[in-house]
């Protein structure tokens, strides 16, 4: 099996302990003589999973009394329908840091009113807005915390007038959250927290039920709520993977020790595209993210990019081309990208720096 | 490792060939040093699992020209919702026929008129009404092609004057079906064709597009059609097994060969129960169904029924329980159940015969 240098942006590099973990369990789940994916979700040794699950969720994040945490399928595209669904009566404030803000709040003009307090598209996402207005009589105020295509983030929990909503999907249990200032986050599971196929929701049970319209039964975060979410067969093996990522995790360090080690890789990184003279990051310094690192060849080294991509290809390193519509590179350092990965980049970034320049 | 005879309902056995397979590319997938969850679901390896998992689909079952074959997330219990999101303008006709079905029909009841055209109720779902009605002005007719908790089973692919739309969650690819005679046919995957996690949705395009609603965009077959699949991050894990699951059948012979076991197997069982004195099946003999066989003591055995629960279990029986709305037994015997299994619950049912008799 070669070694390779994962940075991709999702689905993503893993937990080695988690993956062979995992595959124990589906030789024999448990001790049960069946794989974890051949047993019945109503069985006590999985049940025993699912609590463990969200035990682990509410101590890693220390999730305040009177708030949820749910697993559901259908990924975090499913919660921009959900979100508005369960929540917009009226009026929806969005901020639009990027395409993925965008078609949430797309989801939600087909509910009701959307106000866009502030958009970056001027500058093609690469920052954050600052000093906007959240309109005080909105239902809700929804953002993206970490913006995965542009390597922009938002590094603090903010306060909001209104219930605030967060897309978490890339920076979840990336560093420690102060859960207490949301109403709910979301996020798709296949970056820092599992494989794909499983979706997170935390959400403070008394925002739910305001609205008028009816809820069909699966798209109601209070059925999943009551189930527990066993309402129905859950996405077994994405939440036994996810599972053993928490736990990975929690023996780390927890979220303080894993978000000093991020700000290390990304520092190391950031550090390397600021002072090698062929690469320019592509966000703006304050809004730099600390899992997705985009970069492009700097003025007058433009010609060299495809030269580069082949350059680090041949030094094993997966999936740093950057998104389509930003162009450049982009790695992304997600919790389980090891230290030495991004070493080995930075050091790919300074041999042909010496060989080219 | 310890051995057993797996009788789960779902989730439930699966070929051991596609545990094994999955779990070498859990290790490292197609030779990329990753594993399949740690892999970009937009590489080209994995292009190529989502587009050999459709092409299985189309080849095994025949699909005509016109469908397309989708994966999801959400479960079949998502479906119930989506099916009338994007189909039900005025009227829809349910057959009622269990739990689930009721659970399907109370979701069109959000956007629509919902006919019941018959129900088995008046006797616990134990047999498949014949002889009613489908409105020919309903949008669509939709009926559960197998009941898993009364052990029914509706065995032909009926002619339906408005589309027909089929639950199969836990008979598809157990033997052939004439798809053209289907407008929509979804289910979970966790029963003959893979773990939790991923729901099928073959749709005939033509049926799309008529409803005067707006549909949010996750719940919109058409987007999931446009995109192949492919409009977010899929189920990577469950459509892998899926595939190699569909591989199994293949192999096997196809649904013919398939079809031929799981009418062997289930009349292996049912002659048992008819033959035994101390049981008797609960579902009525014209309806009774090739995946999940019911069964209880029979008048005057009542009292050994735990007796026999622990016999069996002694035996490596798992997952006999009947569901609590029946009682007494049911063994599931999907496509992946081994007869000598089967075999292995005969003789247990013999042997306690020749005991207690």
């Amino acid at each position: 099996m070669k070694t390779v240098h994962n940075f991709n942006a999702g689905p993503c590099v893993l937990p080695q302990q988690a993956i062979n973990s995992s595959i124990e369990e589906l030789k024999d789940f448990a001790g049960t003589g069946m794989s974890v994916i051949e047993v019945s979700h109503r069985s006590k040794e999985w049940q025993g999973v699912m609590d463990e699950t969200e035990a682990l969720w509410k101590d890693l994040l220390q999730i305040p009394d009177g708030y949820k945490v749910l697993f559901m399928g259908g990924g975090a595209s499913t919660q921009f329908m959900m979100v508005p669904f369960n929540l917009l009566e009226k009026k929806a404030a969005y901020l639009e840091t990027g395409v993925w803000a965008k078609k949430a709040s797309k989801e939600a003009d087909f509910f009701g009113e959307v106000v866009k307090v502030a958009s970056s598209a001027d500058k093609n996402y690469t920052y954050i807005p600052q000093g906007y207005e959240i309109p005080k009589d909105a239902d809700y105020f929804h953002i993206t915390t970490n913006n995965t295509i542009y390597g922009t983030e938002i590094h603090t929990d903010m306060a909001s007038p209104v219930t605030l909503v967060a897309d978490m999907s890339s920076d979840i249990m990336s560093r420690p959250v102060d859960v207490s200032k949301y109403g709910l986050i979301y996020g798709g599971a296949q970056k820092n927290v599992g494989p794909a196929g499983v979706t997170f929701v935390i959400v403070r049970e008394d925002i739910l039920g305001k609205v008028s319209r009816k809820i069909p039964t699966m798209i109601d975060y209070r059925t999943h709520i009551k189930e527990s979410s066993m309402f129905n067969t859950p996405p077994v093996f994405s939440i036994l993977v996810m599972n053993k990522t928490l736990k990975w995790i929690k023996e780390t360090g927890g979220l303080q020790a894993i978000y000093k080690q991020n700000i290390a890789k990304a520092a190391l990184l950031y550090s390397e595209i600021d002072r090698n003279a062929m690469f320019v990051g592509t966000a703006e310094k304050a809004s730099r993210s600390v899992m997705n690192i985009c970069f492009v060849m700097a003025d007058g080294y433009q010609e060299k990019e495809s030269a580069f991509m082949e350059f680090a290809k041949e030094r094993a390193m997966v999936g740093i081309k950057g998104h389509r519509s930003v162009g450049g590179f982009r790695a992304s350092v997600y919790n389980a990208c090891p230290k030495e990965s991004v070493q080995a980049l930075v050091d790919c970034m300074r041999e042909f720096e010496t060989l080219n320049t």
